[in-house]
């Protein structure tokens, strides 16, 4: 028996989010279902995160442990047959057993994309927010700023978590144009339940003039829910990059 | 009554073609029955061609003739409440009543893209074919240069087809490299059934090895569908443009 790595990325649309659920859709049901086909005996995987419903990723890391029958650098194109086309893994690496795909990152990149064009884009719906509305990327970018460092993001929490904690470092926050979509990096130590949907919305909002980029930071620090913006949809988020040393 | 001309985008994955059929889900139905709901009298429209099943557009053109009771200009967002989300109208222009929008457009390009990664990327997968092979770009070019000009295409052909005059001319036809991915992008006067997924599974098999580009102005010559290659799959094939004067 060895501990194995995966990368994969997938599509959320049909999804109840990356966590087994008792009902639902989930990636993780899926990737197990379809490694423990792959290696003809039950396989339970660990996750780096929980993604919402409907939230993708272009890089997900978990692990698992197995028997040494199938080569790590085959797993991949093996486990392929029994996965929807929604997800694919790329990557199959062995690991050290004390490997753990939640603790031992260095902080995660997640992607959230705005479309701001008047109509939708039927090609990339799927993977970003309809948001007609004229964004001022600058002011978006100067509210931006007041997010990097460590803060209690308790005003950017949605209510049903249970953590204890709440002080979070952020250490990239970057809004960039692409033409009619505004894409948001995020980059931070952890995130708490919806924490980068309600910047995204939070931030939308300062694009949209609803909001004074000079008041993001009295926002932050009074912890309170109803002063920051609303809660941006799952679909225009992606997980982006989980860091490892 | 007027004569009105629609420009839509759909991503075709989940429809029977564009053309209404008795028994099966199209752009055409779809599209007639929200028109039908927002000028409340029922809607037939007139398309610029057929597309087949999974294939997609960036460029569609209809026409219908309506009761003069919605402005052109808002006709879009009008019938995006009664459109499924893989269907999009951008512009509804008024147009002379002797306007159709098949037999007066100019010709029409089409966008074939073939991903040549190892592995299948989930964002995209609805838009491409997926083909892990490598392509040789300049020899796809060499070949393609051969479709140029007026020929009788009939060995481009699927069974099937009950068309008289089988004599297209090809005034475009440029294969580019992006990325790990190949697009092939080719504009003609019209099209026989299948013409463009057929040379484009051609144009691969140049690419991978299997046709050799000096062999192909003999391929088109001989009228002899056993010689040209496979039969691309429809989810690569876009139509990317419909020209008017």
């Amino acid at each position: 028996m060895s501990t194995y790595k995966l990368t994969l990325s997938y599509d959320g649309t049909d999804y109840c989010g990356f966590q087994l659920q008792p009902n639902g859709r989930t990636i993780q049901g899926c990737l197990e279902d379809a490694l423990t086909k792959v290696y003809k005996t039950d396989i339970k995987i660990k996750g780096c995160s929980r993604t919402d419903a409907g939230v993708h990723a272009r890089m997900y890391v978990c692990s698992y442990i197995a028997p040494d029958c199938v080569p790590a650098d085959k797993l991949p194109l093996a486990v392929r047959a029994y996965l929807p086309e929604d997800i694919c893994v790329s990557k199959c690496e062995l690991v050290p057993d004390e490997f753990h795909a939640r603790y031992d990152n260095c902080g995660k990149t997640y992607c959230y994309t705005i479309n701001t064009a008047m109509f939708q884009d039927v090609f990339t719906r799927r993977f970003e927010w309809h948001y007609p509305k004229k964004l001022d990327v600058e002011k978006m970018q100067k509210a931006a700023d007041c997010f990097l460092g460590a803060h209690d993001f308790s005003g950017f929490m949605s209510a049903g978590s249970n953590i204890i904690g709440t002080v979070r470092t952020v250490t990239r926050l970057d809004v960039v144009r692409d033409g009619e979509r505004v894409k948001i990096y995020i980059r931070a130590d952890g995130y708490l339940y919806n924490m980068v949907r309600i910047i995204a919305g939070t931030l939308a909002m300062v694009g949209n003039g609803k909001i004074n980029p000079d008041d993001m930071a009295d926002i932050i620090a009074s912890c309170d829910r109803t002063r920051a913006g609303i809660t941006a949809p799952p679909e225009g988020l992606t997980l982006y990059e989980v860091h490892y040393d």
